[in-house]
Parts: C-alpha cells; sequence; structure tokens
C-alpha cells in the first residue's frame, strides 16, 4: 500500500508541475510583440474572466464583434469580393449586355479595380444583386467556396483566404478559449463572407452579421428554396453596425474590434456600456509586408477613430511595431 | 498492490453498472406519453448523432429551430405580446389623445382582446412601434422583464411565462444535450420575447429571429445606445421565416417546429434538405388543460398543415393524448 501510494503521489506532483510550466509558458498570442497592445488585450481578458475579479463577465455576457476587411483580413487593393463578382460579371456578362455602360458593372467587367474600391460596400452589393438573381443561397455558397479556394490574390499570388491576419486568428481563438462567442460584423454582403468564414476564421454562418441582397421563400422541384432577388437588403456599415448588433445578437459586445472610420459606431456602442470593454483599431502601418493607409483612402479610411480612440482608450494596434507576423504563410515560409 | 488494485477494480465496475443503469433508465421526454409521436422524435435525434448511422450529421448541421406562440407556450386568448402593449398604451394614453379612435390602440386601451387576437403580428408590431418610440433596447428589455414576472395570464392567473409547455422544454434540452443549437422563429417582436426567452426556454437573445420594430443607433449622454422608432422593420411569419432563417443563421435547419399555417414554409425548408430531417406541428387538441383549436381559428390557425404533414411525413402532436401534462405547474401541483 505504502510503495504504491507514494508512486501515486509522485506521478501527481511531476504531472502538477509539467502542467503549470506548460500553462505558464504557453503565450496565446505568440504572433504579438510584446508591449501595450497585447498587454491591453490580455488584462482585458483576465480581468473579465477572473472569477471574483471586480471586473468578471458572466459568460454570456462575453459578446466580441470583429469588423472582416482590413481587421482580420487584408482589403487591398480592393474588398476581396469585388474580385468574386468580377469573375461572375464576365461568366454573365452575355446575358447582359446593358452591362456594358452601366456601373459598378462596366467597370466589374474592365477589372477596373480604383472605380469598385471607390465604390465601397454599395458597389459590392449592388453587383451581388446582379450577378446572384435566381440562385439560391446554396448555389451561391457552393460556388463561391469553389471561387475562393481557386482565388488567387493580385499582388500575393494566393488564394485570398490566405491574407488572413495570424495574431487576429490567435485573438480569435483566445477569446473562444476563454468563453467569448466571436461575432463578424461586416460591411461584406453575408452570400459572399459564409462560404469561407467558418474554415478560415472559425465563425460559423449563424455567427455573421453583414451586408445582404433581398432574398425570397420559393419551392423549387419541390424543394424549399431562398432565391435571391436583384436588389440591395441592408447595409452593414457606421451606425448600422451597433443596429444590425440589436437585430441579429441582442446584446451589447463587450469587445469590438475594427479598423476604419466605419467601425467607430461599433467599439463606441461596446465600449459605452458597463463595466470593463475593451476596443480596438487595427492600424495598417506596413507597406513592406501588407498595406500601410488611414486618412484619405478608398478603402478602410481611418482618420476620426484615432480621436476615439484616444479619447475613450481604444487600443490602436500598430500592424509594423505589434505584429510579429501578418500572415500565415509568413510562418510557414520561415520555418 | 493486490489488495488496492482489486479494490480499484470493484469501484470501477460497481461505477460502470450505476452509470449504464442510470441511463438506461433516463427518459428524455418524460412528460411525452409512448407512442408515435415520441418515438420519431427519439429515432430522428438518435439516428442524426450516432457515429456510423447513414443519417449521422456533424455537429454543426445540427440546427433546430421552434416557432414561439402556440408551440412552445400558449397563445390564447391573444398573443401574449399583446397583454404588455395593452399595459404600455394605458401607461402612454394621455401623452397620445389621438389613440383614443386610432387602431390598434383604442382596441389596446379597451382591452379588446378579440380585435387585438385579428389583427395578430402586424397589430402587434404597430403596438410596439407605437409604444416603444425613444426608448432604448435596453430600456425596453428590463421593462418587459419585470412586467413578465408580475404579469398574470387572464384564465390562469400566473405568471404569462408560466403558460410554457413542459414537453416542448425537455425537447429543447434533448435537442441541445446532443448537441443541437435550438433558435426561436417567432412573429413575436424581438424586443418583447429576448425579455423573458432565456430564462424560459433556456434561448438566448442572439438565438431569437423574429419580428421587430425599426431602430437607430445615437449618443446618449456619451453612451451609444440603440433607440426604437415609430415604424415596422420586419414582419416573420410564412415564407419570411425561412428568408429570415438565411439572413440571420445561414444554414437550412434540419429540424423545425410549429403549429400553424403560418409554420408551413419553415418546416418545408427544413425537411425538404438532403438527409434525414424532422418536422413537427404541435395540435391544439385539449381544450380543459389548455385549448383546443385548429381551422378557422383567429390565433395560430392550422389548416393545409395537417395536408402538408400527411405528404412530407411530419409528426402532428395530440397535446391531449401525447403530452402527460401540459405545464411546468401541473407538475409541481401534483407532487
Amino acid at each position: 500500500m505504502k510503495k504504491s501510494f507514494y508512486g501515486l503521489l509522485t506521478i501527481c506532483i511531476v504531472f502538477f508541475f509539467v502542467t503549470v510550466s506548460a500553462y505558464a509558458a504557453t503565450d496565446p498570442l505568440p504572433s504579438w510583440n510584446d508591449g501595450p497592445s497585447k498587454q491591453a488585450v490580455i488584462g482585458f481578458v483576465v480581468a473579465v474572466t477572473t472569477h471574483g475579479s471586480p471586473d468578471f463577465m458572466a459568460k454570456e455576457e462575453r459578446i466580441a464583434t470583429f469588423d472582416s476587411d482590413g481587421t482580420l483580413m487584408s482589403e487591398q487593393p480592393v474588398y476581396f469580393q469585388f474580385l468574386y463578382e468580377i469573375y461572375r460579371v464576365r461568366i454573365l456578362a452575355s446575358k447582359y449586355p446593358a452591362w456594358q455602360t452601366l456601373q459598378p458593372f462596366k467597370a466589374a467587367m474592365e477589372g477596373d479595380l480604383a472605380y469598385l474600391a471607390h465604390s465601397a460596400s454599395p458597389g459590392e452589393l449592388d453587383l451581388a444583386a446582379g450577378t446572384e438573381v435566381d440562385r439560391s443561397d446554396e448555389e451561391t455558397r457552393a460556388d463561391t467556396a469553389a471561387w475562393a479556394a481557386a482565388s488567387r490574390h493580385p499582388r500575393f499570388n494566393r488564394p485570398i483566404t490566405d491574407l488572413v491576419y495570424q495574431p487576429m486568428l490567435e485573438l480569435l481563438n483566445y477569446l473562444r478559449a476563454n468563453g467569448f462567442k466571436t461575432y463578424v460584423v461586416t460591411g461584406t454582403g453575408i452570400e459572399f463572407i459564409r462560404a469561407w468564414a467558418e474554415k478560415t476564421y472559425g465563425v460559423p454562418p449563424e455567427m455573421i452579421v453583414g451586408s445582404s441582397i433581398k432574398a425570397r421563400y420559393q419551392m423549387r422541384d419541390d424543394i424549399g428554396s431562398v432565391i435571391y432577388e436583384p436588389a440591395r437588403n441592408f447595409i452593414c456599415n457606421g451606425d448600422d453596425k451597433p443596429t444590425a448588433i440589436h437585430y441579429m445578437i441582442g446584446r451589447r459586445p463587450i469587445a469590438a474590434f475594427g479598423n476604419s472610420d466605419s467601425d467607430i459606431p461599433m467599439l463606441q456602442y461596446a465600449t459605452s456600456g458597463k463595466g470593463r470593454r475593451l476596443g480596438l483599431l487595427v492600424h495598417h502601418t506596413d507597406d513592406v509586408r501588407e498595406w500601410a493607409y488611414d486618412r484619405g483612402s478608398r478603402v478602410g479610411d481611418l482618420d476620426k477613430g484615432f480621436d476615439e480612440a484616444a479619447r475613450r482608450g481604444w487600443v490602436v494596434v500598430d500592424m509594423k511595431k505589434d505584429w510579429k507576423v501578418i500572415f500565415p504563410f509568413e510562418q510557414r515560409n520561415s520555418r
């Protein structure tokens, strides 16, 4: 008895120390350089998840909302939905001769990225409304997923879903591991983003809040189907982000993440609630590894966000300084 | 060593048998009488959750959608949101003299339940749009929750949330225990139902899809708030239920539950997808314990649903025959 007792005790003690040291050695955000941004994020998560902490938040309150374009993934030279729409417009062009002179269809046909970048979310939605008409949500999703896997980004010559930010993937996982529900709240059309967001971000379709085109229910060959119609339904930008969060989530987030002035209302909404809050803006400062832009950018304009960040204590991530790697493929290449 | 080994083995064996027999003895739907309805429900859940079953569905596909009024909770003599609106209209009546002659406000002021029942979801939404204007979502939710706790149903003289169906609560729990995400998809306004659905159904605000009034984002005293406006936004009934599921959930459910013709499209949508599916209609047949109604009812009209159920193999629950108890308070009373 004695012998087995001490044997067991030894195993327990060894197991305890191995576990503790493994835990201590685990950095939840390994692609983030040490510094105030990383400290602010980890400090927030520890404060709201530690029982007995004055800032503790019950699990059901742990809602975090993320913008997509420019916050979780690159948005240059245009939002990636435009690349899909260019592909769709070119397939359908012969059926719609009017597109030869009708914007933004003409620009899509000609691959005029400068024009498309300027037309932003309304342009995306108009193209989707024109090219998805009469397709079911399921047909569109399957086609988009296949396109995304085969896509090539004009600068990086890789699938567009490779241009996701490794530090933000770590942040999504870190929050989820701490009981957060992580939502994407985006100007991108849900018709497009839901096709790849589950695989790329770990965010399932039911946790994507976004812009959308009109849809109607219809029986086709005795199968109940949701079919797209040629009109915009909702554009999820600016003041409409908190409104969309109300309709689709129904709780004020305790943390929100964006990168442009159009995310200011969502961050205000999250951070002006009671208790400890986190607002974070991703500032694009790295024109070598990614892009550098802020005030006056055609895509992802960030201007008033700096003042609001200073006033409300939001974290402003400097991509160049704060992030060891930007894209997951950098890590794979360096191994 | 030997002695301790056999001791441990004995404990393990005893533990194993206790667990197995406890498991076998646990009926997941104790308030359901044995019969075809209960068998169909359990047969479906076992089939889609058993690894290696030809009908197995991955966890992320296990989406179940439930109508609320008449499916999870009573809807007589009127949808319960009307009872809250009567309370609101009477508080605000002196501010809005026009309501004296304007329907449905006049009916609400007079407590004319027959008129309100007839005006159904549009009436509910118009009242909410009139009485919630300029309140924030959070103010409305707190007020509604307090009202619900103090409410008295005209027939049962109990809080309206007591009139939930015990067999359906068991079904919600059974599905969740088997990895399903359980959503409510309802004609009721989200402004109303989210105030009590988490406590009553175990369904959090972010899993409620429903009708809604317009809302806008606004800073009030430096707090970002979602404020209600005096107009309908969306009525979630009939063909608009699958459409709302597309916008808010983004996956075709594999199981859907309703009680009236307005749920037919949602059940068609769920059950005409590929693989094993479950559609279920609750038929109100018990005028002693609850109410008996179907064809031609002002509330919860069920007519074409019978034909569709026969054609598509949906379960039709006979409340009188299939359910041992209707309301949780019957159980508490009989103990």
